[in-house]
């Protein structure tokens, strides 16, 4: 993508409104663009982010098992009557009445919806286990959104849904999304820890968080350092063996981790005092086993093995893309920017046309563009006539992992700077050096 | 995609709701499934058909040169009475109150938003042209939601927005977006003719519908039979060279076409009778071009050459991905059920275990799953202990482009049989014919 062509507005000033330093950048970097109280517009930079971090939880919910379908934003009341939660859930939830006066509302989460149709169409256990999730926009109606697209009304959550014959099947169903939720965070170069929490208006017996740590974080916990140097399962993990995938469950459920609501003082009195981790966290994820609380109002049955009829066991699994941006910021940036972890960059490289005009310059880096978007690399060329200085400012903030940078002097002499944005080393290589490190031809 | 452990709820009987064939054959091949008045989730199979159908429109936006963003659903009352069109919009506006008693709507379309976000960052005619889309979920509060995706209260929609300094180069963009949808019909197997149409709502002052011909459209349309044999531009069409590109507009808006509402019994009695074509359409499209009508109230202007302010002159393109499909079926199926056109099938392959538990023919049909696969096929495998009359029926109906079937008497001889969906054609080859068909090493 050409700069010149591309619309990346960013602020010079701090914003005011911003109180942490995720919403700050997001907003400097031009990614986002505040709509409404807690509503806000991606813009292309972070539409493209966006993209990448869905893309790879979806990926990791297949590879679990799970199968994307999409449920509309808009519910009927008399669905959520039939769970008994419409008159529960409070002001957070978005009521609203059409043109023929029928009470509706916006999805807060899909619990009754995906039961609704699962009671449709599945009657016998042979077609367990099943797992439905989407990611689709959500509105939570909160007295006080803040911290940027950390706490919006309106925000993106993969959801999904689980339905077993009995306790035991799901309770690996929710193993196999404890796991994808592993490994998903690390691939987006986060270390997450889950730790058992509180199960809300979700409801339930059995729920974890999968926390990030991160000085800005909303809320208080405490863990065993150990968690630090856990090994989370490679991509050739097998979700169809359910015994290895609950082994991997014990390792990460055993050491010591809490949120300060389900923190035990006794048990962390016990933790040798240079192993214990208190810190800030944020929450990216949260899964909830909880049985036939849906199931059972809502009449979801299946025919078992045994000729007679079960309410199926279900959990339910949510991770908040828009929100995890964010999170991804507050864990990754320095005072320039942010630094994205490559495998969610909007970018990977960004090529800067120290002069353009001239002519060397201008020709070594269309002949890079082209080259590295043959190789797969998504480029961003700042072609624009801005000074070297701005340009280098803009790179930094927006935080693609590489920058090309080729200047007059060095194009004279067939040379370009690479610099690493997150460990700041920069190096003088020749054209082919440059070529060859992007898996470019020649 | 094993089939046995996919989400895939055929109905064996023709859902009475039903009006239309591409509703009767969508929930008859468990595509969706009815929430609400208008309202439907995507199931899996259905999903994939919407994602592949977004991928094409996409591309197509990004290759004229249309920048991707996503905008929330929900909009603030206050932005629509900067327009004047919070009064204006009547019943179909979805009106909602927050828990602080402010005013929201669900957003029917984003020409208020979109311009709030220009006016916020763009000043200076340097900046343009600039074309900014979403692909968003949009709601309507239609007095008779019907005819399933066809006419939804929730749908999803490809909304674009082009913002110019004047009207020459307004009507450049207009012309980009008018030639990106030739090419976004046709990469899904359709012909779509573009007619002059009324602008509604939107206002403007020119405007015109891409109709899909099919003998259940909504509406009666009249063209020259001429533009059956205009060819749609190719993928190297130069969008940054206006010229040719006003070109492609004037050739394909010469011949007569014209919705019922345009229609002109004068110019249509001057063509022979034998190239008149007058036919039912289904409107798969709808660009715009209207000007200052939203710049000029709402303050979006750019300092221009001459160093003077100018109200931007804008136009907006849609498409209904959702309302696509199902144009896509109406055009495109038979009376064993739907035939995919390659670019938008859910999966390219149903692979047909003809007896499951047969040793050759499980270890053939695995072979060759995995081989399709990993030659980059979509491949539906059809591994369930249903009887292969019901397997036969089942492919036939989700019409996948091609089935291969493995039954024992092949599978012993080496051979199975490649049928063609579309033209019925069925051909025995060897297993190694069958590979090398579908790019697949042996």
């Amino acid at each position: 993508m050409r700069l010149s062509r591309y619309f990346l507005p960013i602020l010079k000033e701090n914003p005011r409104e911003a109180e942490i330093v995720s919403h700050r950048l997001m907003l400097r970097a031009g990614m986002i663009r505040q709509q409404g109280q807690g509503s806000f517009t991606m813009l292309p930079i972070g539409k493209r982010v966006m993209d990448k971090v869905c893309q790879i939880i979806r990926e990791e919910q297949n590879r679990a098992g799970a199968l994307e379908i999409l449920m509309p934003t808009i519910q009927s009341a008399e669905l959520w009557r039939e769970s008994g939660r419409y008159d529960d859930y409070g002001k957070e939830m978005l009521r609203i009445k059409d043109r023929q006066d029928r009470e509706l509302l916006y999805g807060p989460t899909n619990e009754e919806m995906v039961t609704e149709i699962f009671r449709s169409y599945v009657k016998s256990y042979k077609d367990l286990p099943l797992n439905l999730y989407h990611i689709q926009w959500k509105f939570r109606d909160e007295v006080r959104p803040r911290f940027g697209v950390m706490r919006g009304r309106e925000f993106l959550m993969k959801d999904a849904y689980s339905f077993d014959l009995n306790y035991e099947g799901a309770k690996a169903a929710y193993n196999r999304m404890f796991v994808a939720y592993l490994r998903t965070f690390t691939r987006m170069g986060l270390k997450a820890i889950p730790m058992r929490a509180d199960t809300g208006p979700i409801g339930g017996d059995l729920s974890h968080e999968f926390i990030i740590l991160a000085e800005t974080g909303e809320s208080q916990v405490f863990c065993d350092r150990e968690f630090l140097d856990l090994e989370v399962p490679g991509a050739s993990t097998d979700f169809g063996n359910d015994a290895q995938i609950a082994h991997i469950v014990k390792e990460w459920t055993t050491p010591y981790a809490a949120t300060d609501e389900m923190h035990d003082e006794a048990a962390w009195d016990k933790i040798p005092a240079d192993d214990r981790l208190s810190a800030r966290g944020i929450e990216v994820g949260h899964i909830f086993h909880f049985g036939e609380k849906y199931s059972k109002p809502m009449g979801a049955k299946v025919q078992g093995p045994d000729g007679k009829e079960h309410n199926v066991s279900m959990g339910s699994y949510g991770i908040g893309p828009t929100r995890l941006i964010a999170a991804i910021i507050e864990a990754s940036h320095d005072d320039a920017g942010i630094i994205w972890p490559e495998s969610v960059a909007p970018f990977d490289i960004a090529l800067i046309n120290m002069k353009v005009g001239d002519h060397e310059c201008d020709s070594i880096c269309e002949r890079l563009y082209d080259a590295f978007q043959a190789a797969g690399k998504d480029v961003l060329y700042d072609d624009t006539d801005q000074r070297a200085g701005g340009k280098f400012a803009t790179a930094d903030l927006i935080g693609l992992p590489w920058q090309v940078i080729v200047g007059p002097r060095g194009a004279a002499a067939g040379e370009v700077e690479i610099k690493n944005r997150r460990t700041g080393e920069r190096e003088t290589v020749s054209l082919a050096v440059a070529l060859e490190r992007f898996g470019a031809a020649e």
